[in-house]
């Protein structure tokens, strides 16, 4: 992982920002004794394997289980449900990042195992459809920083994330068949609609993986960048997003994706409502207001400078 | 065509496997008069130019009408409805491929006229219908190798495979509107959902053809390999495929379309049911109980063995 994201992962060491509130709030991360429920706070613990912290508007959330490559049980699952139904105060964006080498290398089998065994895999895969729905519908957008191993529920984990940035070790795998199991937390669903589902029926019938580079252009990332950079992307790209307007926002995580599924007729209806809805909030006003004054100050210094 | 693909063109010559058994079934294939109803036998005749052999696990079905660069006549048609009807027992993964330097340059357009001067364009069509949804629907998974022409019905039936394999020689052509007609084996509903629509209808619109290379970022095809080596390719995959569990394979063939074409809300439900019902499959916990079994194993060679 980055070097940046080593920052977090020993909430002891220097944490990411220098900012001193936010190195304390590290540092009483790593003294908190594990909570069922959310703590609103910075540098909450979530569960043992799922740390949340803050830098500014952005809220980093860790899958920190290095020694099982971030397998996801029902702690981390019912963790990120937590944080994504009430996120702390403020945010404009989220980072879902794994600790150590690997994002995820998927569903801790130990867990699936278990819930077999007490004939609970429905509510199992249900569990993780709760969490992953709280991400994908979430009004806040959501940027998953890959790297390793994105194996299965991993898999299903980041497809639910607004922008995947991928580091060059990043792999992408679907082994679900050869174990004779089938994913259950929404890849089935989510995956097809990043590389259609032809590429993903190969994947799971033959165990084929890709590679950062390769899953970029059939669109498994929109972001490939060098080992260790993942996190510095991210954090540039959540400056980017939080400085647009809420309400647009909101519309390009609400409607976009529900337009592109609807019928055209409704979702040309659904887009005209949207954008006159934006177009109608005062923060449209304000910033169209802002645009019009740079141009006037600009067309005072240029004779071309009225050109839109 | 592949060198292995060669041995079975001409069935007197060394089979693809050095095998007796297979040999003796590949001779007899030659000697069989032609059948109006499919054999179940090894090495049957569907049609004089459509030929089934198989190779352990994995059934091979040959288009061999090589003086027309297979076109696809009626014969051909219903031979490969029955064919996929009924697979012989047993087998675990099926490959389509063609005699000679093409795949298929479409449908046969004597038959095609034929079928319109008896006022029956629209049976001839629902015949093809019938005849790929057996292949796309078949709960067994099919791979298709490609070479040369993969041309309008050609193209069609490629689609409707759950794998393609194109070898560098093959070319995508949809050339239909320039004779004045439209595709009617099930290519204006499979294509878009491999290229998107507007791909399709540049290819329609102004003849445009795609190379193998071009074409597989595109989706239409899910590998390139060399020429001739096609059929090692697909046997490769036809392998790995076969090595997974029955029920995964099913899921992924018959669930994991139907998702993914489905409102998200019934498709996560329907996700669940098939995760929760391949979990609790007596295969699974075999295999998972064998993956516990090896990572325990792992674990007494290595204090790091116990990741997933």
């Amino acid at each position: 992982m980055s070097d940046l994201a080593g920052s977090f992962e020993n909430s002891n060491s220097k944490p990411l920002s220098a900012d001193a509130h936010a190195a304390a709030e590290l540092d009483r991360s790593s003294r908190a004794v594990r909570r069922t429920r959310r703590a609103s706070s910075l540098g909450q613990i979530l569960a043992n394997s799922l740390i949340a912290s803050q830098r500014g508007s952005t809220a980093l959330l860790r899958l920190s289980r290095p020694s099982k490559r971030n397998a996801l049980d029902n702690a981390m699952i019912a963790g990120i449900e937590n944080f994504m139904s009430d996120p702390p105060e403020g945010t404009r964006a989220i980072i879902i990042y794994g600790e150590g080498k690997h994002f995820s290398a998927g569903v801790d089998l130990a867990a699936l195992s278990e819930s077999r065994a007490q004939g609970g895999s429905i509510t199992f895969s249900r569990a993780f459809h709760r969490a992953f729905d709280r991400i994908e519908n979430s009004e806040i957008p959501v940027i998953a920083v890959l790297q390793g191993a994105v194996i299965g529920a991993g898999l299903e984990l980041a497809a639910a994330a607004h922008i995947r940035v991928a580091e060059r070790s990043t792999y992408y795998a679907l082994p679900e068949a050869a174990l004779g199991i089938f994913p259950g937390a929404g890849g089935a669903v989510r995956i097809p609609r990043l590389i259609g589902a032809p590429r993903m029926t190969d994947m799971m019938l033959t165990g084929r993986t890709y590679t950062a580079e390769e899953g970029m252009p059939l669109g498994l990332s929109q972001y490939v960048v060098d080992d260790g950079q993942g996190i510095a992307k991210a954090l540039e790209l959540a400056e980017k997003v939080a400085a647009n307007a809420t309400l647009s926002n909101f519309a390009v995580l609400q409607a976009l994706p529900r337009i592109a599924r609807m019928d055209p007729d409704g979702g040309f209806l659904l887009e005209s409502l949207m954008a006159a809805l934006t177009t109608g909030d005062d923060e449209a006003k304000a910033r169209l207001d802002a645009f019009f004054r740079t141009r006037a100050a600009n067309a005072a210094h240029s004779p071309n400078g009225d050109d839109l």
